[in-house]
C-alpha cells in the first residue's frame, strides 16, 4: 500500500491567543501594490514569497489558521523573502512577525513540512496560475505554500489590526468568491493527508 | 532550500498509439452507475478506485492523458479495486486495461508514484469532496490519484470506443464545467512538481 502521509492536528483550544501591536499592510490599494511590485522587480528580479499552512481541527474537522484584514480579505501568514533569503528562514521569520511575540523566549517552535503548492504571477496583475503558463520567461512572482506542523500547545500573538480565524476545509472548499483561487483550493492540495486528531 | 519532486516528462511524439477492442462502459447512465454502486456497496463496502495521472510534454507545457467517452465526457485511466486488491497492483491493472496491448510483452512498465489527491463520496451521489465531510461516518466510495512515471517510449492501446487525449494544465484549470472537480484542480496538485522536460 501506498501510504499517505500523517499530520497530528490539535484542537483550537490547545492554543493561547494574545495580541500585539499593529502590522500595517504596506500598499492601501491593490494598484499601489502592484505598482511597488514593480519598483521592487526592477531592483531585485522575481519576488519570492512564502505562506504557511497552520493547521487546528475542531469537531474532528481539520480547520485552517487564516488572517482577517477588514471585514472580508482574509490571508495565510507569511511574505516575501528578502532577496537570496532561506525559504524555511525566511517563512520562520515572517510568521514571527505576523504571529509570535515579540519576547524571544515566547516563539512558536515552527517546523516548516513540505511544500504543498506553487504559485505563479506572470504579469505585474493580480492573476496567479499553479504553473508557468507556456511562452511566459520571466515570471514576476513565485508563491510557495508549506505545511507548518503545529506543536500540542503554542502561544500566538496577533496584531491588533488582524483577526485570526481557523476556517474549515468544508468552508474554503469550492469557495474561491469568498477566499480566491489560492486559499480555495487547498483543500485539494491537502486530500492525500492523513489527519490524526489528537485530542489531549 | 526544501527541494520540490522532479518529474520526467517526454514529448507525446515518444509515444506510440494503437488501438484495441471495445471496452465499453458498465452503465449507460447517471442513475444506473449509482444504482450498481448501491449494491456493491451492499456486498463489499466502501468502493476504492484508483486512477493514473499520466504526464507527457509538448511546447515545453505539460499534458495529462485522459480517455475521451463519446463527445465530451473525460476521464482519467483507472477503475475500482477488487476487495482487499494492493492499490499500486490494482492501479497497474486497470491502466493495462485501459491502455496496454493485451500482449503481455507489450505491456508498459508502469511506474507508480506518489498519491497527489484522495476524493470521498459520502452518499450514492455524483458529488465528492476531497475530504471525508464531518458527521459521514460511512463514506461510499474514496478514489485515490497517482502519479504514473511514464519511461521515454512506450506503446498504448487504446480502446477503439475511447479516444486519448494530451490535454494541457492550462486548459484543465479552472474549467470545472468541462472536466469536473476533481480532474480540473490536478494542476494545483501538480504544482508543487519540478517538471523536467526532457527533449531526447
Amino acid at each position: 500500500m501506498v501510504t499517505s502521509p500523517v499530520v497530528n492536528t490539535y484542537p483550537l483550544s490547545s492554543y493561547t491567543f494574545g495580541t500585539k501591536e499593529p502590522k500595517m499592510e504596506k500598499d492601501t490599494s491593490v494598484a499601489d501594490r502592484l505598482a511597488r511590485m514593480k519598483v521592487n522587480y526592477m531592483k531585485e528580479g522575481m519576488r519570492t514569497s512564502v505562506e504557511g499552512i497552520l493547521l487546528v481541527q475542531e469537531h474532528n474537522h481539520p480547520h485552517i489558521l487564516l488572517l482577517q484584514i477588514g471585514n472580508t480579505f482574509c490571508k495565510l501568514p507569511g511574505g516575501r523573502l528578502k532577496p537570496g533569503e532561506n525559504e524555511v528562514e525566511g517563512l520562520k521569520r515572517k510568521l514571527s512577525s505576523k504571529l509570535a511575540a515579540n519576547s524571544p523566549s515566547l516563539q512558536p517552535d515552527w517546523q516548516i513540512g513540505e511544500c504543498v503548492a506553487i504559485w505563479w504571477r506572470p504579469n505585474f496583475e493580480t492573476i496567479m496560475y499553479p504553473y508557468c503558463p507556456p511562452h511566459i520567461t520571466k515570471p514576476k512572482e513565485c508563491k510557495k505554500l508549506f505545511l507548518v506542523h503545529l506543536s500540542e500547545r503554542e502561544y500566538f500573538a496577533v496584531p491588533k489590526n488582524l483577526k485570526l480565524l481557523a476556517v474549515p476545509l468544508f468552508e474554503l472548499y469550492d469557495n474561491i468568491q469568498r477566499y480566491g483561487p489560492v486559499i480555495s483550493t487547498i483543500p485539494q492540495q491537502l486530500s492525500k493527508l492523513q489527519f490524526n486528531m489528537v485530542h489531549p
